[in-house]
């Protein structure tokens, strides 16, 4: 028996969690569609004895970005219906509210500690190659062009553990625990609309954590991540005027040419002394045949920045591209922000004590401070809101050896990490309620 | 009864021929898949005593343009047969050769005259809309995203009619009458391969006709038109290299941004002192996803010139342009000419002289001299081969009142200059085969 | 004797014209700087005994165009008055008032018949090539960079010729003679404020002339010309903000970046349908260091048209691409028309009258229709006010065997050809105004 | 009396040394032009008793950049005597090699310190202004177009007052000193030169210093600047072909335009993971007039990165850009390296030795550890060449309140502290002379 109860109890159910997350992976659900994720979770939580706050209460409705469309959702609602969801919570979480809070009291005095998870997956095709491990132990994804390729499984399950041994291991615990499970993460388009609830308002130490990012660190467990950038997705429509290109090409107002031109000028925006500063578009569709001047264009972009002046700087400049680029060829344009996060920022000192812990669990190879860079993470809206508010929060990342990488069909975790993030999460969560910090 | 016995025959006939364009306008099948429209031309032709020639013998292979896949091909084939076409000429058809060229010889030694039509459709959904007549009438499309929206099915009724006018009327004939029936013509893809067969190198007067083109001529027929332009379409790929926008942005080769500068760089093409050039890029597709630099991008792209020297101009500039392109973002560019047409030139003597027929006729609100611009025609290229032999040709615009545009959904023409038509080319071909002229 | 008087006057004059033309080629004098050009023409009108009107009275001071700034105007006014210019002229042109209006009345009624000749020279270094005509018989440029490299000292020289004999042989004309000298033709900036000044209200018949434009036509007089384009002058400045490049790229407003993406939108503009448009960037100057963001640029564009149609869209979508590309890098753009000419539409029937006279004159090898692309005059305010208020008017090309291009070094004339085009405009302008036409 | 003697030596000679740079001040020569400045130093610094080497020995002729053309050199000389430069020193420098290496050797063994100076000025026309100091006092340029802007005039002075205070107290001191003096810092185009001469290969211990470049650290010694990064400076011609604009624009090979699709698509490379990357066109000059398709394109590029890596991959990609733009234009493309510096990387521990002693003077505000980010120093070759060599080597800054940035026509040193630049530079190199490091 070690000295930290949490390896013991994540190793004593292994297969349960195992089981779990080879479910979910079974049953992928795209971001704002969690239906049947956020239900099995719901009645698990409930019967832990958790206080849960699901839908409009903990989503707030003009914060969320890059909803499907409600014919979308109702499929996903009647489908999670179909594979056994609870209809409780599906009705609870209704169109586009598919985030929950459980909150568990203890009977002394203490901070409130709060762990995030976030729950949805990729539009990806999963791989049907024999040699990947969900093809060969048979759970691979049960939905078309839905696939969890970037651990959230994963993230649910230890969230889910993580849960279950704090609520059976809470004699002479303090204060409060907080579980958010957040949706849509992908496209960094849910993190916004809880902090913006208010769902960390009260919380004095926050946790956030990612399985895999790189090999380098498969069974480390890094403590912090500040390489995580600002990020703004937006989705660009040119709307101009078609006409017959050898009739009456003067006719035209043409939206392919002002998207081009555009992505240019997007592409050509200055760098930015204060750090790194990206642009992408990375989808760009017009016109409908080839003798016809286009009269719209369709371009999905997204900037990046070290901090978020940078961002915004990149953003400011976008939108006078795109309004040059439309005023040059008559056209209106339209953007719609789809997605957005802060850069993370966490509190070293937190993220030093975490080191110290995680260290001493003595499950890990190594547990250095990572500044891994050029992605980014909504979770980070979480963390400026609680140290916003005197709190502290970190980001950490269990590292994992991932065959292949994030968002690839042939993406998985190793599931031993996972079992350790169980233990790990547990003993992290527990010191910091034992009253004593 | 008129003086001219075509005109009796026209009418006499009109139920049988527009039963057989609504037969047709029901069944649109699109370039180098007319099996079961070619197959009913054929079995028709076959009975009126024409010699038939289809397929390898009437297409040169390699200057086919546009052709569709294999499986396209096979699944157009299978419905023609379910459709009723004559198993015989499917097959001969094979994969790709749906022309035909039927051949009827006089008694006496004379000229020989020819008449092309073209057969194929559109990819257009057809209006669903009450007051469009073919569905007012019962006679809509049958088969999705096809439509014929250009008059193709008028063009064959019409060579139909005419054929079998000059079949029952031949007593006193000289020399010989070629119906050539050309496959697409959409995309201007079809009459090359026909003309490089050498199917009118023996021709001494040819005439190609179109109906409708605009309102202003509705019941007028236009005894030429030398405003079609040359062209050249192109369907062009650039292949970069995929990279995560943020996490490695010096690793992606832009496709996107290739084609993109490739897209401003087509348009700013200078113009020529020689007349009128137009190029478009009327489809620009690239990318996968927002976060990911693209690897691909698609074009689809026309060029057009007053004359061939102009065309040639522009598409030797696009090539230069395409590959700085691709040079620029290390990408490879791949470009396919997916069809073409040369200016449309007319023996201006032969339209005076069709003039006076036409207008003798006594059937037409006008008879003008027309110069239409802007559009492309690929029977430019069985001109251009006729007068190139020392024959003569004209290519005439049979006006129609019709309600839109051609290749929009609601496309019709007014089935009583379809009848005229008839009418028309009866007398006209059978004067220039009486041996007199 | 020839049985045109004008023949003999224009030979046995023959060596004072000559000298008068290398006279007014060693002195050339820029648009709108044309002193001691215009004095010396206003001294010998004078003698002559026509009425004379020059400045503000015959030029519009709101419609001039492309004015030099007045520090150069009053270093030409020095120079011509060292020159020899007569002050009292040079006073009365003041500054930007180069023009001129010269009236004969005759004792019988009649029609007033004008003629417009152009004075200005070219913004040219002479050729100072030994086998250069002007530097072997030593009448070369003595000024610095100007030249007359387009004829326009032949233009005044025939008109002073024409003048001279019309004012010699005045007996039994009828109606009125106007000769009109216009300033600055190069860059299209002059013609309308003299036509918006209404000297040609009252014009029955208007002739216009140019020498040169091509060798094919040497010896000729094309009697109309009917291809010059509408065309309009801009210079443009991008004004935006400057920063250093690799210290704070963030707070530049990048001019550079702003002419280069309007100048490739600009050739980018769609094609008109209704005839030939063109645009071209012909200057871009911009930035003071390679590491400064560039705070200005400086662009000369000209636009041109088959018809004012064609190019009044040209101009409106040019204002459209500079006025995006200026919002796309936050620049201020300023836009100032620098010249403009109409297309150029003649009195087809004069036109044939004077091909008539001119044939019978036979001094040309030919005299035909000829509709000279490319480039523009405006000369057209002329006519368009002329035709426009219901009188006629023409626009002739005197061929001459050009030795290199107009404006280029190298030019020269035939001074043949001047003393025939003396003989010519004589003889014509002599024919309407003798009471029968 | 200081317990550092270089303090009161400094001190002492403040009168001598003030004259000194003002001198230079009066007479500012640009990059690879400075006769006379380097005349007047190896005047002193052989009465100083140094050993001396100038010109080929001294600087590798291949690997100059942005030399001037040999007329410009020719009359810089003939200036230089003229105002008093030694003519054997300016025989000895000849055409482009204005650098110079002065050695002193001491009695005990130890090691080799170099100090580095560089001694162009700028392309900047002083301010007249009456509240510049150097107008007040009467220092002001005397030469068109030069200014010393970026104090090198105080950074000779200060090489010189080190070299005397060394030479004047060289009792007990071990090893070598050697003082470089670097022409055409400015542009980035002397360090190579003479660092691939070999210059410092023998050197331990290699300090290069700067006055000024902020305001935040008047009166400060910073120790080291990491934040000077990689750069390569390019001059691009594009020739292409000129045609009328509006006569033949088909003929024309644009190299306007080439110009300004490379100046965006250059701006429009993708950022690099590895740490900022910048490219600034700071020049296009392009075209000749209005109506003629211009030929010739003229740019300044520079492109900068983070460390080599990134610039080298900044430049690949601008040859690409820059080769394919030609290519889409029919042009040729010419591109010539200017001047380049690699990122410029100290040793951190020499400069916290550095630090020590700075602090230990006592006469700097602060000595703090800067890494002050955008600008570039060719000194970076030397300290890479150093350090590559076993030596070490680092880039101090010597703060001053300057009124106006470098290479503003008001920018001016407090002569103060170029007076502390001499106390500190002499007591830091005099203490690694001393044989106990």
């Amino acid at each position: 028996m070690s000295k930290y109860k949490s390896i013991d109890f994540a190793n004593d159910n292994r297969e349960k969690f195992i089981a779990m997350r080879r479910d979910l992976h079974q049953h992928p659900e795209p971001g704002w569609l969690e239906y049947r994720t956020a239900a099995m979770a719901a009645d698990r939580l409930t019967a832990l004895g958790y206080d849960l706050k699901v839908g409009k209460e903990v989503v707030k409705a003009d914060s969320r970005m890059g909803l499907p469309d409600e014919a979308v959702m109702k499929a996903a609602m009647d489908r999670a219906l179909k594979e056994g969801a609870n209809p409780k919570w599906v009705e609870a979480m209704g169109y586009g509210f598919t985030g929950m809070v459980a909150t568990l009291h203890f009977d002394n005095k203490g901070p409130t500690v709060a762990f995030r998870a976030d729950i949805d997956s990729n539009d990806v095709m999963e791989s049907q190659d024999d040699n990947h491990l969900p093809v060969k132990e048979g759970f691979v994804s049960q939905h078309a062009k839905a696939m969890h390729a970037c651990g959230h499984d994963a993230h649910l399950t230890m969230a889910l553990g993580l849960a279950e041994y704090i609520a059976t291991h809470k004699d002479g615990l303090h204060g409060t625990f907080k579980l958010i499970l957040q949706p849509a993460e992908e496209g960094v388009r849910g993190a916004k609309s809880m902090a913006d609830a208010g769902v960390v308002d009260d919380v004095d130490i926050f946790f956030g954590m990612h399985i895999g990012i790189n090999k380098d660190i498969a069974g480390c467990l890094a403590c912090l991540n500040n390489g995580f950038l600002a990020t703004t997705k937006m989705d660009v429509t040119f709307k101009g005027y078609s006409s017959h290109a050898g009739g009456s090409p003067e006719l035209g107002k043409n939206a392919l040419l002002a998207a081009c031109t555009a992505a240019l000028n997007l592409q050509a925006i200055s760098r930015h002394s204060k750090g790194n500063s990206c642009i992408n578009v990375g989808v760009l569709e017009s016109g409908t045949g080839r003798n016809v001047i286009p009269d719209r264009a369709y371009l999905q972009i997204e900037t990046r920045g070290a901090t978020g002046e940078v961002n915004d700087y990149i953003c400011k400049r976008a939108y006078e591209v795109l309004n040059g680029a439309a005023a040059m060829y008559e056209n209106e344009v339209e953007i719609k922000e789809m997605g957005s996060a802060p850069a993370c920022i966490n509190s070293e000192d937190l993220a030093k004590a975490v080191q110290v812990i995680a260290k001493d669990l003595g499950i890990f190879k190594d547990v250095p401070l990572v500044n891994e860079g050029g992605g980014s993470e909504d979770c980070a809206y979480f963390l400026e809101r609680v140290i916003g508010k005197g709190g502290r929060a970190t980001y950490m990342i269990l590292g994992s050896a991932i065959p292949a990488p994030h968002h690839n069909p042939k993406f998985d975790i190793d599931e031993k990490d996972m079992i350790n993030g169980i233990a790990f999460t547990g003993a992290l969560v527990e010191s910091y309620l034992q009253g004593s910090k």
